[in-house]
């Protein structure tokens, strides 16, 4: 079964064995968005210059999300992350908010459900805190930017 | 700071007190899909017609997902589910896989967090499971569908 | 598909749906043993008279692990545990530990996994603090042997 | 007390220290059993020919039980798994589930709980979702087979 | 044994059987405060007017901190909190920082350790974030202030 | 902003790149305490000596509290611990437990929270356990003793 590198011979789902793959440093950024309406963007914007730091809560969940990555992706495996930044702004065009994250960590597998996984809870915190104003938002776009390390070498989207 | 319930006066991040709603009868369904190529998907195809299922990797992910919402997201009660259900389905016009998550409670706060982390977990793994496959997949729209319950009543996406 | 509650129409896993059953007093005891060669029950002895508790330790790590029954076992409902007991005893006629865990709430599902989760744990627990003396202790006879409340009412194990 | 690394000299209990010990690399395999009637068993194979898999669900059960591991057991050191794959039979004679756990990682300390855990979990997982037909099941049988690596060597269940 | 609850008439330690409690209103106040040098509480103060917000971490890691209370500490009820604030503020006579920490449920156990743990979490953070400037901080001074609710009725500290 | 390494230029919060470091030996022990009336230190002094083991539970408590630092605290890097042990003493002249906790790891970031973690949740425990009896106890003069390893160095309180 080509590709599917989470199954066995007989289809049976398992967490790959990387014993013997050897442990390089690794790095991935992703990314995805949140889109509002032009009023629930301006909330926020009022509470980054203010009071109410909407962004500062979703980057702290999205930092602590990456480390619950093994505990929520079935066949993850667990690694030891060395950094995790978010970087959150404000996009008047959307209207919304990107949301950035880059995880580093040296170690036999890559971290790309680490950055993914930082960017959705992140997102979804951006939801949860402006829900009582709009619950249509959407969270769009979570996308892999850039992989570097290991023996697949690097990777970065078009 | 209109709308943003999750703030105090002074802009200070809380958790809100719902001590004084009444427990009552909650639903939330969410929905979200990862777009990947025609390739891909095929992949997924032969898993669920014969053995490799992603689907069913993915749906328990998302099951178990819900009930860590309150621990990924800062300010969210934890409440108690009593029903988490994915759906997941293979759309070749995407293409790609549409995951649409139902949870119910009874309790004082609504379970859209829920329902949305649950689409997240499960969109999440299926990217893990097929990521060796295709590193350029796309996890977009997610979004509430419905809500009912509270003193809010109900509420769906148009 | 009689029997099997946990799948719905389809076959598809999921967390069954209990919004409509009766939050009632539930009870469950369950049991377990670890078998182990007279000379390792001999330390564990030791240990309980004077010092080194393998059997508090053990006690405590399945009062937790009944706490965390909903995040090991998929389609677990969470539920709040209003009381856990565990009593451990010697029995040199095994000769090893016997392990019988009394869990109890008010809900509106059943304690079974929960007794049965804080056995478990407090077995592998034994296993652990005594591996270093045998390898080859076996862990046996993990059943229910008691449930009260909910809608099926009282069973007990013949 | 010999034997009883998890007590220091007073028997208070404690993490050992392993700092001192290479990283080396490490497998276990463990294996337990489920027990019921033929009944029950032959519901579990009508869901895996043909819907409502129960031994999918418990082999992510497992894997994921395996991670959480430390967190379980009280003086367990953390270590990141690098494999877990789990096996899982169907015995017509017992009759029963036989499920196996193979578990590997490079470090200071062995694998052994991660196998043991992975199998119980994987047991309690399959009685959780056969109970409503069967509530007198067993899990019986828990026992490592298999240990490599570290300094004490190989081992193996006679 | 008068006095401690935790332990049965044998002295095992086993979570208190609640179940014949009534669910009633809950609520508790606790404190506890971070002591460091003027120069360390200036770099506090600086992060709070402009950038760099330690105390807007510290009441985050305090109230996820909140939800977490029955996993850290053994033989503590699960409980479903309905409100959980923290407040934080600059003493400069300490010189540091005060914590306050007010939890809420409607439950069958108090919520003294969820705000209390709220506190201790919240000021291991505010010393994580200014442990590079000062490690000599202390951590002092956390306990109860007030507690509602329950058999046992109000209690304050005097 | 010197000093504050867990914030980035613009003042976000972020987890530090460490990913440069190298992996050394580190170890770090903390302290603190639990004050209380001569009566509750009495019913202790009791249970240590006969049954009803606080300081027991309480050890094991700070253990596995150890093991969740990178859980609890927002910024604080996930590392695999590998010795975690608990001293806790009775003193009739404070009166109250002294609770000493040392943790060692080998990796590219410190155990001083790790310590301090442990430390904490083992006070949080004993207060748990003996509130009954009192509820004015205080937790006081948590406080990082020693450090050892790393490209700072080893660092003891004064």
């Amino acid at each position: 079964m080509s590709g599917l590198t989470h199954f066995d011979d007989q289809g049976a789902a398992h967490m790959v064995d990387v014993s013997d793959k050897a442990a390089t440093d690794r790095m991935a950024v992703a990314e995805g968005r949140v889109i509002m309406s032009p009023e629930t963007l301006a909330l926020v914007m009022q509470g980054t210059a203010k009071k109410g730091d909407v962004l500062g809560v979703a980057r702290l969940a999205g930092i602590m999300g990456a480390k619950k990555t093994a505990d929520l992706i079935p066949l993850c495996h667990p690694l030891p992350v060395t950094k995790v930044a978010l970087d959150l702004t404000l996009d008047a065009t959307l209207p919304g908010v990107v949301v950035r994250a880059t995880v580093k960590t040296s170690g036999q597998t890559g971290v790309e459900m680490e950055a993914l996984t930082a960017v959705s809870v992140a997102c979804l915190t951006v939801y949860d805190m402006l829900k009582a104003a709009e619950k249509g938002m959407q969270i769009t776009g979570i996308r892999l930017l850039l992989k570097e390390g290991g023996k697949s070498g690097s990777w970065s989207a078009k």
